[in-house]
């Protein structure tokens, strides 16, 4: 495999929900074609279908390879930045980054660690929950005309790996990131942070019974941005735990 | 129109032999996504055709004022530059720019001049003739993976009007950052809120006796570097302080 594979082997693309097989197919080739080989799916309404095969040409080994899962959650496990692509402005807006912006992020910190990254994709008609994009560390917007934004999901997929491919390529001539100490904690780990602290927040009765869910959500949208590692998280769970340890 | 969509008014997508009807409806839309209008087919295999208009969606009026050409020389008539897409290399060099390159070339012509760019894409199976390939300013290459570059033809389309878009758009000093609703918390509020933490940590015994500074210095790290904004910081504030009150 070639350096600039090996370091894309870190990439994940998640696609939710997807109605059409043959998005599925395409996207397949798509990302094949940038060298990107991990195809994640949750629930895909019609897979393996004859129509994605079809369409994914030459990248039918990609399908064969896709890893199916019920629940995004667990599609994402073990990935240290979770980017979600999104058309929708949000009420609490969650830090938002064109295409070029999130790979430079996304290819620092690929290319000097083992932490891995999952780039999620929603419907064809609805894109990502609004649960589902709380999911991740940033979202990114590519900018469409304003007139007519919605991408067909596999275009999306291939503008994306695009630019991945493109920063990593300009990466390797000059390297200027710097290594970090400690891995990025994991999705999975914010999760259990943001959960112990929304126990916290219950514990010494801090909510706003008039909006609970607007304080947590801002509460998700920090930790999730704030590209918290894996030591710092302990410490903050540890802080927790002693907390409450001493408020019994 | 937009100002932007004004300039790219001046730019040409021009198919060449396509065989699959698809291909010209995922182009059609590709191209309004990132707004461009203008579609011309030199020789299309088949058109129109129902699966054309289904995979264009909302981009049904860019096939409907698509113009068919019977031979490439007609339909480029006018353009100052012409653009070509290749995989392939020649026995004689032509001019070979990435997309993002040959982006740069057009939209410095077309940004100061009522100058008129056409940019072409070859056959599904064999792309363009070395005859075609003449009639180029330059040629363009997407750098994708070696081992498998054979991109489907409308996700070559949506790459190099995508790169079109943001050169203009950065050109333009279009600002595509994101407005955050909050302001950034200042210094002096995050050195506050690592003193409140520090407080916390002290009344809950958190600290590790043996080394105790390099816990206090991963904290303010990761305080420092978060990009908390001002609510963000303030929920935390009003969080240790409830803490505080029920520990009393």
């Amino acid at each position: 495999m070639s350096k600039i594979n090996s370091i894309l082997s870190k990439v994940n693309i998640v696609l939710v929900g997807t109605t059409h097989p043959g998005n599925i197919g395409a996207t397949a080739r798509a990302i094949k074609n940038m060298g990107i080989r991990n195809l994640k799916l949750v629930n895909p309404k019609e897979f393996p279908h004859e129509t994605a095969y079809f369409r994914a040409k030459a990248a039918k080994d990609i399908l064969d390879s896709a890893i199916i899962f019920s629940n995004l959650e667990e599609a994402i496990k073990g990935s240290s930045i979770v980017v979600g692509t999104s058309a929708r402005s949000r009420k609490v807006p969650w830090p938002l980054k064109t295409p070029r912006e999130s790979s430079q992020e996304i290819i620092s910190l690929i290319n000097n660690s083992d932490s891995k990254v999952s780039i999620i994709f929603g419907r064809e008609d609805r894109g990502l929950t609004n649960e589902e994009l709380s999911l991740c560390s940033h979202h990114v917007f590519i900018p469409t005309d304003p007139e007519y934004s919605s991408l067909n999901v596999s275009q999306a997929v291939q503008l994306m790996t695009y630019e991945l491919r493109m920063t990593l390529l300009s990466h390797l001539e000059v390297n200027l990131s710097q290594e970090w100490d400690v891995p990025l904690a994991e999705s999975q780990e914010i999760t259990n942070l943001i959960n112990h602290f929304d126990q916290i927040m219950k514990e010494v009765d801090f909510y706003d019974q008039e909006n609970p869910r607007q304080l947590l959500t801002r509460v998700k949208r920090f930790f999730r941005r704030s590209g918290i590692d894996h030591m710092e998280s302990n410490i903050l769970r540890g802080l927790f735990s002693a907390i409450q340890k001493k408020l019994k």
